[in-house]
């Protein structure tokens, strides 16, 4: 079935498009009482983050949209130490859109709040003219229960610590815009596994970014600056899968600006740096993770290359490339 | 300035749009830490809302994309009796836009934003393809602080209470598209001061609902459904402003499937209902209150007309206006 601009009037269409695709896809006690909000219970602190999705394609090699929005905020949540908990589901469809495809996207935003432990306890619908465009927010809110991470924490001799392979997500979509024909797949998952490790197990960590869009180069820059510190790479630590790799080489790619969207940075306290990096290895999406440098006094983001020579890292200036979440 | 994809990369160009327009449109103490979550107070019961706006036009008389996005997302959560905190705002942005329009919407957010008491404490921006278009998620997490509203809580004799006049939101979005001059303006606003009011005052309130998308007829029936229960309303009492109503007759549209965003119904225990009525009365955005009915075994929404006959009030069936919020 297609959308019409009648699915998103509020009345008869709009209760049949939630009732058959999403409440039946999520159904949960909070969810189903389908009240103006979700009541559920709260915690002494709690993180809060929202994130829209917009990638084109919708479906990609190893995901789609659906499963993206879910991921995202999951992530961002833990990204403050906060156990994520509950996931709101905002849906803005173009006319033209297939009801089929919003059933599969329902469905993997279903099966990653399962992975994650999230409930999604509030939704909306609109429909707006177009061309069959489908485009997603999800907001979250976690419980912080121990120390919250927070970039202005890092501190000289922290060690920085990569969770896996740079850049998947962001090749696999551009493979796909680009009719390039490879087996990359995007990195897309919940990191709760890991980070909750990390947490249970009192490592200490100072502070924790998703490396996504802007890629680990943005990302970096934002922890040196919010720290005032340094962070010192070597790039032959960095992991990158082999075709990403070859695939970066051949379009003239900047691999520290290239976005993932299952990938970490942690930055941890010296003492602990060893122990954080078996926890990562031996948690679900981490066996590739990698120590790739420590910080130090300074600023700004630093590399040294394999052969010897110190080269500057900067934020992603200018487009990059759209629309990759 | 135009909008471009760039503003959308995650990389400089977004870290200048975000630090010029909202960061210094919304600034406080949580947001300004810029990192992935906010982290906050909580509560041991919370609410829960997202919702996503996508007006057409993004400024209409009274108000604009803004206003309405913050209005919105701060009323669904005073309809489940909880005290609003926090809001995140997440803007979908096509190509083209103009950001003096965006730095108007984002003033209008914080004005918002402060009449209502809530703090901006998460935002996201993205840039997708398009001309020009504008488009908020806002959600929300509030405070429940004593006994939560539920639409099956509604019981036989209860009284029904509207906070003021219907209609005046959609026919003045109406009046902008086709082109028809008058002076219908929106009745977008926060409705804190009344609900809280109500709370304070220990009214026994057992629903209540924001009379938005498919009008009073859809949100009654929802209502009368889930407490299986009849909702018998007089004609005459309904409010409705003199330059509506004769839009209404115009255009042969039907009042009770026309959307406000500052307006709602309350069910009452009928031993309350005077009372509630004049505290409404007595709020910012209440002077026009009525009671418009009450409750009966039965079901579905009868209306009770000026020449005394019966007529079933059914829910919106098809496009009604689309893209009113």
């Amino acid at each position: 079935m297609k959308i019409t601009l009648a699915h998103g009037s509020g009345g008869a269409s709009t209760k049949e498009l939630i009732e058959q695709i999403f409440a039946a896809s999520y159904n949960n006690p909070v969810l189903d009482m389908m009240e103006d909000s979700a009541v559920v219970d709260g915690s002494k602190k709690i993180a809060i983050t929202t994130d829209s999705f917009v990638v084109d394609p919708i479906f990609f090699k190893g995901g789609n949209i659906g499963r993206l929005a879910v991921c995202g905020t999951v992530n961002d949540l833990l990204m403050r130490g906060a156990t994520p908990k509950y996931i709101t589901s905002a849906f803005i469809i173009e006319e033209g859109a297939d009801t089929k495809d919003l059933k599969l996207i329902a469905a993997a935003m279903a099966q990653a709040a399962k992975e994650a432990g999230v409930y999604i306890v509030a939704g909306d619908t609109k429909v707006i003219n177009g061309n069959g465009g489908i485009y997603i927010n999800t907001s979250g809110v976690g419980f912080i229960d121990g120390p919250d991470f927070c970039s202005s924490r890092c501190k000289e001799d922290d060690v920085i610590i990569v969770s896996g392979s740079m850049g998947d997500h962001h090749a696999a979509i551009l493979s796909h815009r680009m009719g390039i024909k490879n087996d990359i797949v995007s990195d897309v998952a919940p990191l709760c596994e890991m980070v909750l490790a990390l947490k249970n197990k009192g490592i200490e960590v100072h502070a924790m970014r998703d490396v996504t869009r802007g890629g680990l180069g943005t990302v970096l820059n934002e922890l040196a600056d919010a720290s005032k510190t340094c962070f010192e790479l070597e790039e032959d630590k960095i992991p990158v899968n082999e075709q990403v790799r070859s695939f970066v080489k051949l379009l003239g790619l900047n691999i520290m600006h290239m976005g993932n969207e299952g990938k970490l940075v942690a930055v941890v306290a010296k003492k602990d740096a060893n122990e954080a990096l078996r926890i990562i290895r031996e948690s679900k999406y981490g066996e590739n993770a990698a120590i790739i440098g420590s910080v130090t006094s300074g600023d700004g983001v630093v590399m040294k290359t394999a052969i010897g020579g110190k080269k500057k890292v900067g934020i992603l200036i200018g487009e990059g490339l759209p629309r990759i979440c």
